[in-house]
């Protein structure tokens, strides 16, 4: 019953959480799960920041599960052109295989 | 050292954390990892609503990694058929190499 | 622009949690995710303990993504032997795809 799909991993700072979550729900991800977290690093520091500056930042990890991948890969790039330029983060894309892809 | 295992992570409503967690106590998966969030979509709606209906959840994110990859499944598919004929929820299977698997 | 890379999750004991992201920042890793969670099985039980007791564990969840997979297993490798031989824990290692890797 397993069905190949896609898990898209999206970690940015907390305070893009209502924006990510919305661009979602426009786009069609028909859920998504958050996690609240911290993390450090200068992947995680502002561009306009040097990179050499280590800060702690609450961040956020949202997650989707899509069975389309290349919808999947479609709203990470849409999500990354929208808000990654601006604030800093990280999207990353796996293959899953997925139970009950019916719900999807 | 690594050794290819595989991961099952759960995503469910939270108010079936404990039935799940007992569940897996019985089938003998050896420990598991718990993380709450929060979730929204109709994949985490329950099936006799709309699936229009767009709500927010508590959700809970369990993890757990097995070297027994057949055993991995089993597992997952019984929690799949025994809770989430009812309730909503995902169940992702993901390939993964494991340090230290002597522990598992 | 999706560049092959390695994600890191290291599951340990919350009282590690200093320790594992203080040795993350000395080898080089430009960052990470941390997420608090709970945990449970002889997995995470300390190898003093018998592996029949069941406990329930404060438990964090750490993952750093690396493009350079070697270093990303180098390091992987040395949180293991530098906590887990006295504390138990799970490392596990998996190839995703990441947007911006100019930022890694």
């Amino acid at each position: 019953m397993a069905t190949q799909a896609t898990t898209v991993t999206i970690i940015a700072e907390r305070l893009l959480q209502a924006k990510i979550t919305a661009l979602l729900d426009e786009t069609g991800a028909s859920g998504y799960t958050v996690v609240e977290g911290s993390g450090k690093g200068h992947h995680l520091t502002r561009t306009h920041d040097r990179p050499s500056i280590v800060r702690d930042f609450d961040i956020v990890r949202i997650e989707f599960v899509m069975t389309d991948g290349v919808h999947a890969r479609e709203i990470a790039q849409q999500i990354a052109d929208t808000y990654f330029k601006q604030y800093s983060g990280i999207i990353t894309i796996a293959p899953v295989e997925v139970l009950r892809p019916e719900l999807f």
